[in-house]
């Protein structure tokens, strides 16, 4: 039976047993561990060796072929087929061909469109004109009670006071930036970072201040250190998943965090887009969860478990904050489009959050998985890495003393796309790193353009690399 | 014949006679001119007097009655009826019975609703889960180039590689102030203005200089000297119908004002949001439509114009400025949501968007036109004003040394709204002057609520005013 000795069923897990068997199975051909016109167990052989009815397999061993995974020879099986794109993304979407490493941008594929089709009718038809008057700076009110509710699963309690409605996390960075940071005023961020994040507090004309990340969070210790010199408005930080390194923080890291914003008075901007999976099972608990002083302002994005362009996203905010930060919101566009606040609240009223959590946390839970396996599997011997927890960023290192902008440029021309270490430094300066993400790409596709990367790769290394480049620098305070 | 005698048509108009004539009556009963149960002269009478068939009469009474504006009694013929309000607004919208003169928010009865919801759902069903992916920060390309199509009919000639999309005109002051103004940087505004753009060059630490506006446009002569001081970034205006004045520029001033702009290498800030309509047939023309030296960056707003929860607008930028204010968007939310970008642009394809300008210039002309002669008519004498030559906002002055807050306060427990000097000052001060608008308030309502807000203001001088007070102050740098 081989490779498929190694799927075990959970009887108690309250999903059907011919859905977990599907996707075990399809994960396997994914993976690349059942390559193409494998033979596959027969109906009965499976059955047996799992303890289950022959129905089950028979029923996902159809699933599996109606989903173009299997084909069958009569009198012959069933066998492994070779791929082709099982979900189709529109064509509008992504240069042909491209082994798109660089980008998070979801694939459109995931995205509820018929659901908030629903929603938008629904909207049209309830509210009419009203869905298109000035809504108020701070939001739709039942949608921030929805907001209340969702937190509450969450382990955030908060009132609907403390929530301000944004088009988007990267809005919430900028008006809680012109609320809060002056000319001259000092700011920290993790390094390597967001650095739509760093633009914001450039263009504020704050110093930002980087510090270094690890694997189980930000360096405290550095931090520590740095918050003896400096007086820095609030630190911005990814606690789960961090973009670009996919490390997610340690308990231990985030009360220490928490405690440091005490001692020393500043806040704490938690940048959230991905905590509600659970990869591997893991909770991902939130550093707002956990704030009992009031120091953290909690953003949270729907671009990756939802759809980026609605531009909708909210923030927790404390009180001591608030008014200031509507007053930000407002001259920076008034609100949030009504039209789409409402519908985005009918979306969540009618269960269907839930359910596209689940859905979401499936698919990118299967693509974190494959991902892992073609990365230790695949990645040349020369490459430095810690693989995360979870998540869709992957943060590598080349070579002491090559430039990971060399190979972006090397790859580019084979058509892979990966996001060199400048896009997220502070100072836009080349290093040995980079993040490889599987955000654009779909499962299927992952392992074939690992297979390609990695191949690229090792061209790249028996090109043999030149110098450092220095980027053009982004910041002109470090 | 009475009142009616006034009544002309223009049978070269194109426009249907009966139409016409429905629309001269149904104004002198919105104006009161003709009140209750005045008597119609007979159809036959009218025509004659008219020189038009009888049938053009029958069908206007015929449209009048179905519209509630008259009633027929048997044998006795047609009489004016008793208002009731007409168009029915939603009741979100107002709390019932104010009289608003103080929100420049649309009636939401004049939102095309119908339209846009057949907009959308063409979107969706086109490019479905395209229609949520990331949208290019400078905007959907199809919709800039049916920007660049309505321009050349305003005038205005540019290209797609200058066209911003922005959600709303106050977040392109806040956009384009990100990418012109920095710290300790001057920049001139009209004086009084709208203060979300003030509040927007507080929050960048510049300092706003205002320049007194003239029933003609700005005071070109005091502009000029202060430009032998300062060297502002550059000076943001409403050339048509500006808030909160109504005024708007002569020509010859429009001129001037590129001329200084090129002898003092200043850029000037267009906000535009109503220069599509031609009141009393006035044409109206952009400052941006004469702009040979490329110095004026023009705002459009659709917030009066169409739909002000939409949350969208644009921006014809400058080359020079182009690359810097592209940026400035990308930190302020990445893109407008690409779903109203796609739905604005299928209405505009769909040819909806010249019959609502067509729409909506005959409502806000019929309440212009019925505001001016209820101003005319009904405002106390100790009030001073000067009547604008279109739009929705009339500025009037108390006699010297009273307050227009107190005014606010004293109607507002009267159950009538105005807008108060102080909200249009650069330092938030109080001072005689105060806004009416009649944006927020449909036709049928603008004469009895006029006849409540002079009733009110007569008893509150009879109440004697108390002595001007000094608001809190909104600008910190004059």
């Amino acid at each position: 039976m081989g490779k498929l000795d190694k799927i075990a069923l959970d009887k108690d897990s309250g999903e059907f047993l011919y859905h977990q068997l599907y996707n075990e199975i399809k994960e396997l051909i994914l993976n690349g561990e059942l390559p193409p016109d494998t033979k596959l167990p027969t109906i009965r052989k499976l059955a047996e060796k799992l303890e289950v009815n022959n129905v089950t397999v028979v029923t996902a061993y159809n699933q599996l072929e109606a989903d173009g995974f299997i084909y069958k020879k009569v009198g012959s099986g069933s066998f492994v087929k070779k791929l082709d794109k099982v979900e189709k993304s529109e064509e509008e979407l992504e240069p042909s061909g491209i082994a798109n490493f660089g980008s998070t941008a979801p694939t459109p594929n995931l995205f509820p469109v018929e659901e908030i089709k629903a929603a938008i009718d629904e909207v049209l038809d309830r509210d009419k004109a009203n869905a298109f008057i000035y809504q108020e700076s701070k939001g739709y009110t039942p949608l921030r009670k929805s907001l209340v509710s969702y937190l509450e699963k969450l382990g955030i309690g908060t009132g609907i006071d403390n929530i301000q409605i944004i088009s988007g996390a990267q809005q919430g960075i900028d008006i809680i930036s012109k609320a809060m940071v002056d000319y001259g005023d000092i700011v920290f961020t993790e390094s390597p970072t967001y650095t739509g994040a760093i633009g914001v507090f450039n263009s504020r004309g704050a110093r930002a201040i980087g510090i270094p990340i690890e694997s189980d969070g930000i360096d405290v210790v550095e931090l520590e250190n740095k918050l003896k010199s400096f007086r820095p408005k609030f630190i911005y930080i990814m606690p789960n998943f961090q973009n670009p390194t996919g490390y997610s923080y340690s308990e231990k890291k985030k009360e220490k965090l928490l405690e440091l914003a005490s001692e020393y008075g500043f806040y704490i901007i938690e940048d959230d887009y991905l905590s509600d999976l659970h990869f591997n099972n893991r909770q991902n608990r939130t550093l707002k969860s956990m704030d009992k002083a009031d120091r953290v302002i909690y953003i949270k994005s729907f671009s990756k478990l939802f759809m980026p362009g609605l531009r909708i996203a909210f923030m927790v905010v404390p009180s001591e904050l608030y008014s200031g930060i509507l007053s930000a919101k407002h001259i920076s566009d008034i609100s949030t489009p009504g039209l789409i606040q409402r519908a985005f609240d009918a979306y969540m009223r009618n269960g269907n959050w839930d359910e596209n959590i689940k859905r979401i946390n499936k698919v990118y839970d299967l693509r974190y998985r494959i991902m892992v396996k073609a990365v230790e599997e695949l990645m040349p011997e020369e490459i430095e890495y810690i693989l995360p927890e979870g998540g869709l960023n992957f943060w590598f290192k080349l070579p002491s003393g090559q430039s990971s902008n060399e190979l972006y440029d090397y790859l580019l021309e084979r058509n892979i796309s990966i996001a060199p270490a400048m896009v997220f430094d502070l100072n836009g300066e080349d290093s040995e790193c980079f993040r490889l993400s599987v955000t654009s790409i779909d499962s299927e596709d992952i392992r074939p353009f690992m297979e390609r990367l990695t191949e690229g790769m090792k061209e790249f290394f028996k090109a043999g690399s030149k110098s450092k480049l220095t980027a053009e620098q982004y910041n002109r305070f470090l």
